[in-house]
């Protein structure tokens, strides 16, 4: 955050955000749907609404995620959030208390580490590789470490961009559900996929009535609506919205009605559609100029992820070279990244500055067309080349 | 909320609720201004922005607040906030550890309890009079109990409707700097001024580091938008800031701009004087509908306050006799009410079935018109009169 807010006034070619392009968002649509709303319906998309959301975005939601493979979803299964970001909070308020460990894949999001953090959680790191979490480690951190939470994100996760193979979600579900572990499954960036078929959720794959999958219309409509969801069993459902209730009473009965309508009226798959296409030129370019410029061959000299999709591209750096050290001559240049140390818990509270990860740092390529990306990467593979290694 | 959803169907004469009119909200010119902030400023309107809040917003809210007594209130002192629910939310999530005792006047606003409940806060309750917090017992229940937090709604309490006088504001300012106890200050209905000057905040009247004051949009433009705000120290804006951060990112962009431009054409004094006057007039209808019907002489049968300005007035029946008892006989009538024992922090977590207050009820009187509120005031009478006293 403080690094977007330095950068926010200078020229930097960013590949350091999480934000998505707002040249994609489908303004005029949502400018005539928002005076429609007011003008048809203005009393009650002004006036308080249920802390559960508004009935009929939860039953449109239910069934969006009947279709992703949550076969038993019904309106009751399905709380509105201020973007899939509250429904982390809810889950972790209501399944934490101070020092319980939290089992999860290492590196992972950042503000849902600070999420854990507030709840002063210990964690229990599982190292990802190209089909996602360790699944043999995560089982014997479970009985080593008897975690009280399992936070994953399936798809095309943040920072690494790695998507979870079937077999590990499969084994995972059964894993938690024999545990009776509470599992947290963020799928914030589901309909972002840019090649491959979609996947069925972890929390779709095994009976866990302490399963919560979370989702958001904050990358596929736009993130200042606020408009995110979660699925769990009602019983779930009705604890986490008591807690919903107390916290900020309900999602903006104005923008929940938006969000419908932009639905109901099949604006949402054509919108989807334009996103996957754009990205994906997006994200082919970035993984194209970092095959051209960065030395290659057998033994390459930087390693990177190739996401399925989503919003990021994970570089891993040789041993010994620090990503954060070499962000100040890479903004010098002109361009801009995330250290991947930021996504490790091992290293809180000051986690920016050491711990895992070092080498290691993450590359938006959603926000920048596709010639700025290839410039970016031409300064990024400059400051690489022309730093020595550290030790 | 039960009651409501309970009731939300039949044809009841409703005082139960805490929603104000929306025949009142200023759909046509929100509608205008939704489409043309979309249509001017729509890419960042739509886009994630600064936990902290749209800076505009917060400029215009300091300036508001210094009108209220905040003298030295800058942007820096503002926190935007989805409703002051979610303010009062961050500040106990800052303050309270679970087991700190809460210093509060009592009978206080039920979701506030609820919110203290979920940090398994402990209970220094204080009684009110007509002068609002019993300053002395305030000042003892410090020394004894040692309070991690003081939470008081100064004006038209929620749901008594009392004002706390200028001088028992200076003590109770007076009181928390000296034993450096955090406040948190409630002040949603500051608007809703009905007669007499407004007075200063508690907040404004002592040098307090950890003074949190909150207000919202939601009582005088529309609660649906879910914009609210907090007041506090920087230091202190920024640690809240970071809470909120983790828990939903940020405000509605959207909303925020809607807020903001709506203030920024001068409708905001015009819609609150509508409001005033149209809520001026319910009160009332409603304090005159009871002082007819109700039984009154040298030693009156029920008493009743007489809030200056707010949302509710606080009816007292004589000792013995139970509000929640006289709710379904009352809703045989057609009338419904929120019995007073919910809104004591004693009886957690079964706050609606025994405790203190159990002879007390509240009464919203801005949702109905004033033929609705005589005819529902007689029912409720009618109601009171045929049932025995208890024994």
């Amino acid at each position: 955050m403080e690094l977007l807010k330095t950068t926010a006034g200078g020229h930097y070619i960013s590949f350091a955000s999480g934000l998505p392009d707002p040249a994609l968002f489908p303004t005029q649509a949502l400018a005539e749907i928002s005076e429609e709303v007011l003008a048809e319906d203005g009393r009650q998309a002004l006036q308080y609404g249920p802390a559960e959301g508004h009935p009929p975005l939860r039953a449109f939601v239910a069934e969006m995620l009947h279709k992703r493979g949550l076969a038993d979803a019904t309106p009751e299964h399905i709380l509105i959030t201020n973007g899939s970001q509250q429904a982390l909070d809810l889950a972790a308020r209501a399944f934490l208390n101070p020092g319980d460990p939290v089992l999860l894949e290492t590196p992972s999001y950042l503000a849902a580490l600070q999420i854990f953090d507030s709840h002063e959680a210990a964690y229990l790191p599982v190292p990802l590789d190209v089909e996602g979490m360790d699944v043999a480690q995560a089982a014997a951190q479970i009985l080593e470490g008897r975690p009280r939470l399992l936070y994953t994100l399936p798809d095309f996760q943040n920072p690494t961009g790695i998507t979870q193979s079937l077999a590990r979600r499969q084994r995972l579900a059964a894993l938690a559900a024999q545990h009776t572990l509470p599992v947290l499954e963020d799928d914030a960036y589901y309909d972002l996929r840019y090649e491959g078929a979609p996947l069925p959720p972890v929390t779709a794959l095994a009976s866990n009535p302490l399963a919560v999958y979370t989702g958001t219309f904050s990358k596929t409509i736009a993130p200042g609506l606020r408009v995110g969801y979660l699925y769990a069993q009602p019983p779930l459902v009705t604890c986490l919205a008591h807690l919903k209730q107390l916290t900020d009473l309900q999602a903006g009965s104005f923008t929940q009605r938006i969000v419908l309508r932009f639905c109901e009226r099949g604006l949402l798959a054509p919108q989807i559609t334009l996103l996957r296409e754009t990205y994906r030129a997006r994200r082919d370019a970035l993984l194209e100029a970092l095959a051209d410029l960065a030395p290659g061959g057998e033994e390459p000299w930087i390693q990177w992820t190739r996401p399925a999709g989503g919003m990021f591209v994970f570089v891993t750096l040789p041993p010994g070279m620090d990503a954060a050290a070499l962000l100040p001559p890479a903004m010098e240049r002109g361009v801009v990244y995330v250290p991947g140390a930021s996504f490790h818990p091992d290293a809180a509270p000051r986690r920016d500055r050491a711990g895992r990860g070092a080498n290691t740092l993450r590359l938006n390529f959603v926000s920048a067309n596709e010639e700025a990306i290839r410039r970016g990467i031409r300064l990024l593979v400059e400051t690489l080349r022309e730093t020595p290694l550290e030790g």
